[in-house]
């Protein structure tokens, strides 16, 4: 059985094993204020092309969400996200477990839009409503789609007009630097975003979240946060150390465009098939809309997740690729597949 | 530099390493839901010789601690704890912030007393407190200290007749099992405990703790309890691996083992050059009252915790040994302490 | 300047005035354990024939729900509305303040459907979302409709097959129970809701809602959670002494009755003068669609509320009328409408 | 039987009644925006001899605490009190409830000292404990003592140091301000506290505390927390014409002065007849420790609380007087007590 079923069906990146097992029983200070966090921050705000902010390494993506969140709104204030959002579906009301509503807005292709906020905002006008302040954004989305520089843009604009904070969830964050049609990089980020985090768990890491607080207003005590909601890793330098070769080796982008090449080649190949698609993306996610005998046939051999049913015949179906995906894995599906479909 | 700092300085055992390198390439299914988890609670569950409880997997200890206590207890319901419970000091009043109050009832040596357990529930008589509804204790305590049988049964006995849930939290389980004086073993504490934990970051793991819940009441929906407070590992196996190599090769007592004779080691030393102790515990922990210049001098090279000031001239300080503390650097600094000690 | 913004401009019925003028000096028990809180709770119950049933007084109706709603789930669980439900709009996020979702489910005309409710349960399918836990409908709803006994009775079955409560905010309780097209009466009420509302403070009363908790389940220690909450009001005799009046006196449904004609009397005159509506109600509120030249006018005499703009020249107003509307002020209002329209 | 159980068993002053009933059916904007409670915080304002401060009222006590703490703090951030505040013990962990942790100090005769919040600063270090960031005082105290000029000063002082805002819980205010040894005067208020407010409940009112906010920082969207929590009263004027009544006509102190003196009479007269006290006050709660047997027996005429058994024969008793209890009734308490003391 072959699993495209995620980006966590495996462990980390050999370098980052290597690492782990050579310092193994080397002496680290406790809670991530040792040497390996230290030259991981160093090497990334290198990479950001940013000195001015804190990083904080967090073990994964709910964890972060709720721990930022959390940590900048005042209770009767509001987050701001398109339906589809990760805190909004997916994590267990985890983000109003701390407290906050999450507002849905607008948007489209997952992603979340000028218009969006603007209604959302204006519909929030008294003290009956509460108060967004903040927008979430996912880059890429939960369908894989990106942001593009404008967008980005227009939205950071958006929020200076309406004093909301933009932050961006980058659990994706390499599969969207290195898509196809990207125009947005790293030395960008802190441009745009009042914080957001760098996707280690998804990228090459065995888990790992890098928060990276650009906003002043947002920096303070944030390791209080990290502690009270339980998330700061005793053996804190197993997160250090995990970010320290991501980013000092330069593994990070390389890891994300490998998925993405490999997951692509699966969308254009079906699409000679003739296959349609829920949508189309340029990242290491996509979404076939398949007949239902078809899917059940490859199951036998291959995992992947049932997205949306589209009618009583067909099904769109999620595949996603990671660093870790083989190349003969996506071949042998591609050949198996290719003969189901004309078979 | 040596360290006595703390039991999470290391990475760790090498058995453990050797599995993450082994599997570290194998798909798994995410979340927890994989084969090594499954395997590795089959494991825990021969060990404790009871095979109706739900084991969980969880990444850290205060983590496990609110997302345990706020499982069970409704809104205006608390928890005791006594005073120096690192629910209570050490966890940034998480539990407060899943909107529980820390009752903190009297006790001794760290340990929670039947009598004090009776007062705290006396005082609470009806709507206008919160009421009392779990005991927390840990084995070991935050000072080294272990609960006998006859005080678990105790405790047990007084829980049942009011109406509490006992709660035992094992960061240092393994300390508390293997301490010279003990007298509980894996099999009795389902007796005991409605919820408890096996704590692997403090005993040979990575990270990790077990937590198994005996009691059914307390077992519904607990993995959206995980989700929710950002627990649940992506890459959940990575926790299954651990706990799977700890109980499958019998290595958890004999690593706390290791621990609790060197700290001990180092007790009856330092006992016999005439040092007093704060509190003289059987486990992994002790506490030196040390004369200030002393502890300067022993700082030079290695490193140790403050606990508590005496007075002027002196200082208790808390020295620590793990799994992976080495039988040469105790002699060395016990050397070097005899040395300086005789002058 | 007459108003006709809400149904809470007024004090209390003169019955409700004496009462409280007349007791002003007797000693009472505090916080609700009162003989008029039992004389009250006497009454409620023999009106709505049923004995088994908890009743408390809280004083407002953003405090009962939250005080209920948060009594009733478990941390993970949320509660379903309609999207025009009061808790998801103007409460200020006091559910999710709680730690609970509020999640929208599909319905018509501010009425939630049994549709609605089975597609939003089913798409919460496991432990990474919300367990939605219990339904909240309001009986008359935000927009002045109600729901007749077959709908009713069609949420409750649907609540039973999937495990759901059943909450029914009846703030405008009133409304609803004495609209012409209405088949429900207070003795209904028991059969259909695990806990709902009798509103005091839009019918006849200063302030106070009577919560009824009919299904055993959710009735233990509730009076903790009104006293966590902040909802215990000292004096709670004022609340017993208001019911007390309203119930023992029969003045509840005539109250209610005597606004839902006045402002039918309003909706029938204007549609004879051509006015449409956002939507027709038999209730308290009505909502016609004004050209805007028309509004301004009308607004030099009379208060009012914007609804929803409908397009550059026309906005839907809400008009309310209550028990303590003059019969005299809708006569003079329709007079000058009707010279206004007609022109 | 005649009760001496607590400040809150009648209703309000003729005078509130009667502008109560006066106004009952005049309409008004709801929510608190209305003409009453503008005229209310001016003459409350010109009492404070302060104009630049924001004046909110709420209903009750438990919820104005937790309003206006839950409205300040930051997750991690934590209230000090003392043992006996009132926050920490009668409100069913409130404030936890919201999230934050009531950290207890040191204190004499029911006051926080500055030695106390010193040490239990100074005992929060660092991320892995709460952060203290405000105090909590009540004045009068739960057990009937006042606080000097002196002693808000040095908490003012110690709060300016050590970064931390002072809020005065004023539920007995009215006792302290007419206390015989009371040296603090309203229009001292606002140099010590950043946050208080103005008790009616148990001072003339049905009900109703009035937040004052002093510090800037503390003012803004304090609405938005009133109506999350569940306290914006729809028809706020109540509120407002309450506290119009005491500030306009000069009725708060008097008030309060009548409660004091009938409580000193019982005091100094029980006194006299040799009872001892479990604390001397000089307001409105007195505390006298009685022999069982003669509690006994005045309870066949009079109520009053049981407060703290002492022994086995004698028990500590509070008895209460407020602005409605009647010169007579205390004197034929005294004529009784003493008859039974004197046998």
């Amino acid at each position: 059985m072959i699993s495209f079923r995620n980006d966590y069906s495996e462990g980390a990146c050999p370098e980052i094993i290597e690492a782990l097992v050579e310092s193994n029983m080397t002496q680290h200070v406790g809670y991530g204020e040792d040497e390996c966090c230290f030259a991981a921050k160093k090497a990334i705000k290198e990479v950001l092309e940013y000195e001015d902010c804190d990083i904080h390494f967090l073990v994964g993506g709910t964890q972060a969400n709720l721990t930022v969140i959390s940590s900048i709104l005042r209770p009767y204030e509001a987050v701001i996200a398109v339906d589809s959002g990760h805190i909004n579906v997916h994590e267990t009301g985890s983000i109003e477990a701390t407290g906050h509503k999450v507002v849905i807005a607008d948007g489209n292709d997952g992603k979340l839009s000028v218009e969006g906020i603007r209604k959302a905002v204006k519909k929030h006008e008294d003290e009956h409503m509460v108060k967004p302040a903040m927008i979430y954004i996912s880059n890429a989305t939960e369908i894989g789609t990106i942001y593009h520089k404008e967008e980005l843009q227009a939205l950071r604009d958006v929020c200076d007009e309406l004093g909301l904070y933009l932050f961006m969830d980058g659990a994706r964050l390499g599969a969207a630097l290195t898509a196809e049609d990207n125009d947005v990089e790293f030395d960008d980020l802190c441009k745009y975003c009042d914080v957001f985090y760098i996707g280690g768990t998804k990228n090459g890491a065995l888990f790992g979240e890098a928060v990276v607080i650009v906003n002043d207003d947002l920096k303070k005590n944030f390791r209080y946060m990290i502690k009270q909601r339980g998330g700061m890793l005793a053996k804190g330098w197993l997160l250090g150390t995990q970010f320290q070769v991501l980013f000092e080796q330069g593994l990070y982008l390389p890891s994300a465009k490998h998925a993405n090449e490999l997951a692509q080649k699966m969308q254009s190949e079906m699409k000679k098939l003739g296959v349609s698609f829920f949508i189309e993306t340029t990242t290491n996610q996509i979404f076939p809309i398949l007949d239902n005998q078809l899917i059940e046939k490859l199951q036998k051999d291959y995992a992947f997740q049932v997205w949306e049913e589209m009618d009583e015949h067909t099904t769109a179906m999620r595949f996603v690729t990671s660093w870790a995906t083989k190349q003969e894995d996506v071949d042998a599906f591609l050949a198996d597949f290719t003969k189901l479909v004309k078979g």
